[in-house]
C-alpha cells in the first residue's frame, strides 16, 4: 500500500491510478492566515489536507498538493486581511490557478476532480475556477466531473450538539475557535499551545464590510471565538463525521473506482 | 426636492452633492435571474434599488444605476446557472466592473461609496472589486471609504419571527421564497402573480456543488422554498427593518453629510 | 400582451420566447455621463432602452436590462472623462462584461443577439465583447448570430435635414445637443429643463486626444453644441426614423420569429 | 545628422535625446491587413511610419518601432477580419501592449509620447492603453504627457477638394482607396501596382456589424472604394498637409525641445 | 528554538520576526511533475523547500509554504507537459499568484523576500511576478527588496567535478538525473527507488520546441539522463555547496537580521 | 520572384501562398534594447528578421512583420531593464500578443507557424503564447503546428571554435558582444561603429536577480562582453550555420511546401 499523496508517488504508479475507471483526485485548498496565538498559520491547509487524506483512503482517490495560499481573509469570517501572518491571493489569481490545476488534472485523464476547501473566504473563487475549467475541458471533449465542498458543511446536528454542548453560534465565528482547535489537537497536537488560548466572548460581527478594513472590528487575539473547550476528543468526533459524510457524498454522486484495488 | 437617482439628476445638481463633506453614493447590485413562475427576472436589482432609494432618503446619499447582471447563480442559493432566464457574469468581469465603477465615483470626489447587494452569489466578487478600487485610489492619494453589505443581513430576529411564524429555515433557501416575494408584493405588486406560486417543501440542498451542474438538484419551480405566505404586510416589516438598520449602520460608520440639505 | 423587458417577465414566459425559432434579445448599452445642465446623467441608457423597446415591439424581440456604465467619455465626442458625473468603465471590463452577457444569452437559446448602443465611445469595446462571445459559443457548437449598432447611424438624410434645418455639423458634437435633447423631450420630458440650455457655438474639437485630459478643450456646459432648437417634434421624427430603420435592418438580416405571436 | 528612428540609434545618442527638456517619442501604429490586389499588407504601418519620420524631423522628436499588428479589421472600415492577409490582435492584447510601451518610454525620461495611428480600427484600444499608461506613471510621480491621433484627421478641406475633385465620400470607405494609394505611390511606389486596381463603385456599407462576419458585405477586391485616380502628386498634397498640421499641433500643445539641436 | 516554516508558527511569534530589521522570508517554488519511475512527483517542491530550510537556518530567515504547482514542463528541460503526472499552471496564473504572495509579504513588513526556485521552467514567470510586486509596493511607499534564484545556479565547478566525475553535460538534461536523485537520496531517501532507475544515454534534445508537443522527443523513462551514479554522498556535496553559497549571497546582498536571535 | 516579407506582398499573392500544402510563416521576435555604444537599439529585431528572411528563402516560407518590443531585459543576459533605451513589454502583454498573432495566422490557413526569437528574455513568454494559440485553434478544429526557436541555439561547436578562437564563454554574456556585433557587421554594417567598442573583461554575472535592479551589476558599456574581435567574416560564419541549421530543422520537422514554386 502506497501513499495517497501524489507528490510522494512516482509517475508510473500515479499513471496506473489515473487510467482506472472512476479515477479521482482531491485537491485540498487552504490559506496562510493567522489563527490566534495558540495555533499556527497553516491550519487551513493542514486540516483540509488531513481530511482529504482520510477521504481518499475511504474512496480510492488520490490527494494533490494543497493550495496553501487563499483569498483575502475577511473580518466577518477570519479576522481580516490586514493582520500580520495573513498572506493572501486576489480573486483573479486564485480562480486562474484553480482553473489551470483542475483543467490539467482532467486533461491527464482523471474522471473526477474534488476541491476540498478549508478556508471560508475561498469558496466563490474556487467555484469560478472549477466552473471555468470544467466548461473549457468539456468544449475540448472531456466528460470529467468536479465537486466543490467546504468540509465544515458536512458536520451534522448530532455532532454539533456534542462538540458545542453550550450551543453552536455559527460557522462564521469559528475562526481559531473550538472547531479548528479541536481538529488540530487531534491531527497536529504539537502545533497547538492550549496555554495561550485567550478566553474572550465571541466576536460581535458587523453585518457589513468596511474598506479599508477597520482593525478594531476583530478581537486582539485574532480569533472570532475562544478555543476554550477544544479537545482532541471533540476533534475526533468532528473528523469522523466529516470524513465519513464527505466520502458518502462522493460515492453517491460520482462513479468511483474499485477501492480495494486502490489502497493495497 | 429632487430624485436620489443620479441617472435622473443633471450634472450640476449632482456636482453640488459630490462636493459636500460626507457625500455618499449607494450602488445597488442585483442580477438577471429566474425567480420562479410568479416573479420577474429582475427581482434582485429591483429590490436592491428600492432599498437603496429609501436608505438614501434617510441618509442624504445618492443612488447610482444598479448593476443588473450578477455572478453565476448557484443551486445552493439561487437555482443554478443552467436555468433559462439566468444571465450571468463571470467572476473576473464582475469584479473588474465594480472596481472601475467604485474607483470612478471616488475619483469624482465622493467621500463614501456603499455597495448594496441583492444577489447572494455576488458578495465575494463585489468584495474583490471594492477592495481593489479602494487600495488603488488610496495609493493615488484618496481618503474615501467604502462599505459593502447584503440587505438581508440586516433583518433582525424580531422581524424574522413575525415574517416566518412557522420558523425561519435560512437565507439560502429564500431564493424566490417568502422574503423576496413579500418585498416584491410591497414594492412592485403588479409584477407578482401569487396565483402561480407553487406550494412545495423547501429544497433539500446538498452540502456541495457539482460541475457541470445537475438540474435535478433544484425544484422545477426554480424556487428553493415556496412563496406561499408572502404578503405585502410582511414585505413592509422587512423593508422597514432593513432600510432602518442599514441607514443606522451607515450613520454609525461613516461621516455623512447634512441630511436636511440633501433631501429638500 | 406582456412587457418586452425581460426583467419584468417571469421565467416561464421568458423561456417560451427563447424557445421560438428566431428568438431575439436586444441589449441596450448606455453610460452614466454628464449631459450638460439641462439633461440627466442617464440619457444614453434611457434613449437606447426606449429605442430598443420600440424596435422589440416591431420585431417580436425582447429587451434585456441596459448596460448603464460605459467606456470613458472622450473630449472629442462626449466632454471628457474628467467631468464630474461621468462614471466609466475601462476597456477590458466593458468588453469582458459584454462577452459574458452575450455568451450567456446565446447559451440559453436565443437565435439572435442585438447590441443597441447609445454611447459613442462604447462601440469598439462592445465590438470586441460581441466578437469574442460569438467566436466562443460557435466553438462550443452554437449557430446564433449577433448584430451591433449605434442608433444614430440609422438617421437618414431626409430626417437630418428636417431636424437640423440650419445644417447638420456631425454626430461628434451632438453630445448634449439637439439630437439627444429632442429625443429626451419626446421620451422623458420631465427630466429635461430647457430653461437651463446654454446657447453657445459648437465646440471646436481638436483632431487629437491629450493625456491627461485638458479640461479647457470642452465648453463649460459639458455640451459639444447647444440644444437650442430641440423639440419633442424633432424627437418624434428622429425616433420614428431610427426605430423603423433598425427594425427593417434586423428583419432583413436576421431570421426573426413570428411577430404576431410575440406581442399578443 | 543621424536617423530619427530609435532602432537605428545607439543607446548613448538616444540617451542624450531623452535627457533633453521637451524630449518626444512618436510611436507609429499600423496593422497587417489586406489592402486590395494593388497594395501590400503593410500599408498602415508604412504610412504611419513615414509620416512619423517627417513629423519628427519638423519637431525634433524621435520615432519608435511601429506597432505592426493592429485591431481586428471591420467590414465598415477595412474589409473585415475574415479576409486572408488580415492578421489581428484582440482589444486586450493591443491595449496592454500600448500601455507597456508608453509607460516604458515615460519611465526612461521622455517628456512627451505621441501615438500616431494609421489603422482606423485601432483608435479606441490605443486610447485605452495610453490613458492607463499615463494614469499609472502619474501615480508613480511622472509629469509626462501623451497625444494620440490618426493622421487622416489632419487633412484639411482644401486638400480634400484637390485630392477628390469629384467629391469626398468619407474616410470610412478610403480603405485601399485614393488616400492610401496616393500616399503609397509617393512613399513606396515600388510596392504599388496600379494595373491591378479594380474600378468599382464605393462599397455600400451597412450601418451595423454582423457576427460572425458576412463576407458578402465587402467588395471582392477588399477595397471599399476604387483607387483609380490615385497619383503620387495627390499623395504629395496629402503628405505635406498631414505632416505640417500634425507638427503644428504638437508644437502648439506640447513643450518641445530645441529642434535645431535635434536634427544636426 | 522554533520552526523556520511559517505555517508551523503562531501569528505572534511570526509577527515578532517580521518586525525585526532585516526580516526575510524565503518562498520555495516547485512543481508537480513526473520525475521518472524512481522518484515522486513532488521532487521540485521538496528540494526547494529543504534548501530553503537550511538557508533560513544560516541566515535567520523564515520559510513560506512552497508554491507546489509550476509552469508547464518543457521537453527541453523537463520531459514535456503532456506526460501524465505533470500538472501545470499557465504563465499568467503563475505570475499573478507570485505577484500577490510577494506583495502580501512585503505589505506585512518583511524587508526582504527571496524566491528560491526548484523548477527550471518557472524562472521567467517568477521574475515577472516578483518584478511587478516590487514595482507596485514601491509605488505605495515600500522600500523592501527581493531576490530570485534557482538553486542549481549555486553549484560551483569544484562540486560539479566531484558529482559528475565523467563530465557534466549541462543542467538541461538533469531532469530526473544525478543531481536531483542525489539530493533526494540525502533528503527524502524513502521516496527514491534506485532499483527502478533506468540506464539510458542522455536525451538528445532538439534546439527548438514543437506545438503540440511531440512525445517522441523525450525518453520513455521521463528522465533526460540516467540517475545511475546518484548517491546520498553526492547529494550531501551538492546540498552543502548550494545552501552555503545561497546563504552567502543573501548575506552579501541584503541587510539581514541578527541570526543568533533568530534561531534560538 | 517576389519578396518573402508579407508586409510587402499584396493580399492575392499572399493568399496563393497560404493556400498551398505546407504553407509556413516565420515570425521574427526581437526587442528594443540598448546594445552598447557601438550598436543600435534594434539589433534583436534586425537579426531575427534577416535570419528569418534567409531561412524563408531556403524553405519556401514567408516572413511576418517582426515583434519589435520584447520582454524586460534582465541583467544576467541583457544589461537590465533600467537602462535608457530598453523599452519592454510585461509578460502578459507579450504572451497575449503572440497568442493573437499566431492564432490569426493559423485561422487564415497556414499549416506551420515558426517563431524565430532573437531576444534571450523573450523565450518563455513566446512559449506561453504559442502554446495557448495552438491549443485554442486545435479545439476549434485546426491541425496546424508551430515551432519556437532562438537562433543562437543553432550555432554548432565547429563554428563556435572559429568565431571564438580564445574560447566561448556562454551565450548569456554575448549581449552586445562578438556574436551580435559580427552578425550586424555582416548584415547592417552602416549601423555599427567599431571605434566605439569598449574593451572590457566579460561581466561577472551574479547567480541571482535583484529587485529593484542594481545598476552596478552590469558594465557601464551596457555590453556583457567586449565586441572586440567581431568581424563581418565571423558574422558570415555564424549566419551561414544558423540559417542552414534552422532550415534543415524545419524541413526535418514540418511538412513544407514545394520550395521551387515558392521562390520563383
Amino acid at each position: 500500500m502506497h501513499s495517497v499523496f501524489i507528490d510522494e508517488l512516482d509517475a508510473q504508479t500515479y499513471a496506473e491510478h489515473v487510467a482506472r475507471t472512476g479515477s479521482t483526485i482531491i485537491i485540498p485548498a487552504g490559506a496562510t492566515e493567522q489563527h490566534g496565538p495558540h495555533m499556527p498559520l497553516g491550519v487551513d491547509a493542514m486540516l483540509s489536507r488531513s481530511i482529504a487524506e482520510a477521504v481518499a483512503q475511504l474512496t480510492g482517490a488520490l490527494v494533490a498538493p494543497a493550495l496553501c495560499y487563499g483569498y483575502k481573509s475577511q473580518p466577518r469570517s477570519g479576522g481580516g486581511n490586514h493582520r500580520v501572518g495573513t498572506t493572501s491571493l486576489g480573486g483573479t489569481s486564485l480562480s486562474l490557478m484553480v482553473e489551470d490545476v483542475v483543467a490539467s488534472f482532467i486533461s491527464q485523464g482523471f474522471d473526477n476532480v474534488v476541491l476540498l476547501n478549508g478556508h471560508f473566504e475561498n469558496y466563490q473563487f474556487l467555484y469560478e475556477g472549477v466552473d471555468n475549467a470544467v466548461a473549457k475541458t468539456r468544449t475540448a471533449g472531456s466528460t470529467a466531473r468536479a465537486i466543490l465542498l467546504s468540509y465544515w458543511d458536512f458536520v451534522d446536528e448530532n455532532t454539533l450538539a456534542k462538540v458545542f454542548p453550550d450551543g453552536f453560534l455559527g460557522w462564521d465565528i469559528e475562526h481559531g475557535g473550538i472547531l479548528e482547535t479541536s481538529l488540530m489537537l487531534l491531527l497536529h497536537p504539537q502545533l497547538v499551545d492550549m496555554d495561550r488560548v485567550i478566553d474572550h466572548p465571541p466576536a460581535k460581527l458587523t453585518a457589513y464590510d468596511i474598506f479599508p478594513e477597520d482593525p478594531a472590528r476583530t478581537p486582539d487575539s485574532g480569533c472570532l471565538s475562544s478555543a476554550k473547550g477544544a479537545t482532541a476528543e471533540r476533534g475526533q468526533l468532528l473528523f469522523e463525521t466529516v470524513t465519513d459524510q464527505v466520502a458518502q457524498a462522493l460515492k453517491g454522486e460520482l462513479l468511483l473506482g474499485d477501492i480495494n484495488i486502490e489502497v493495497n
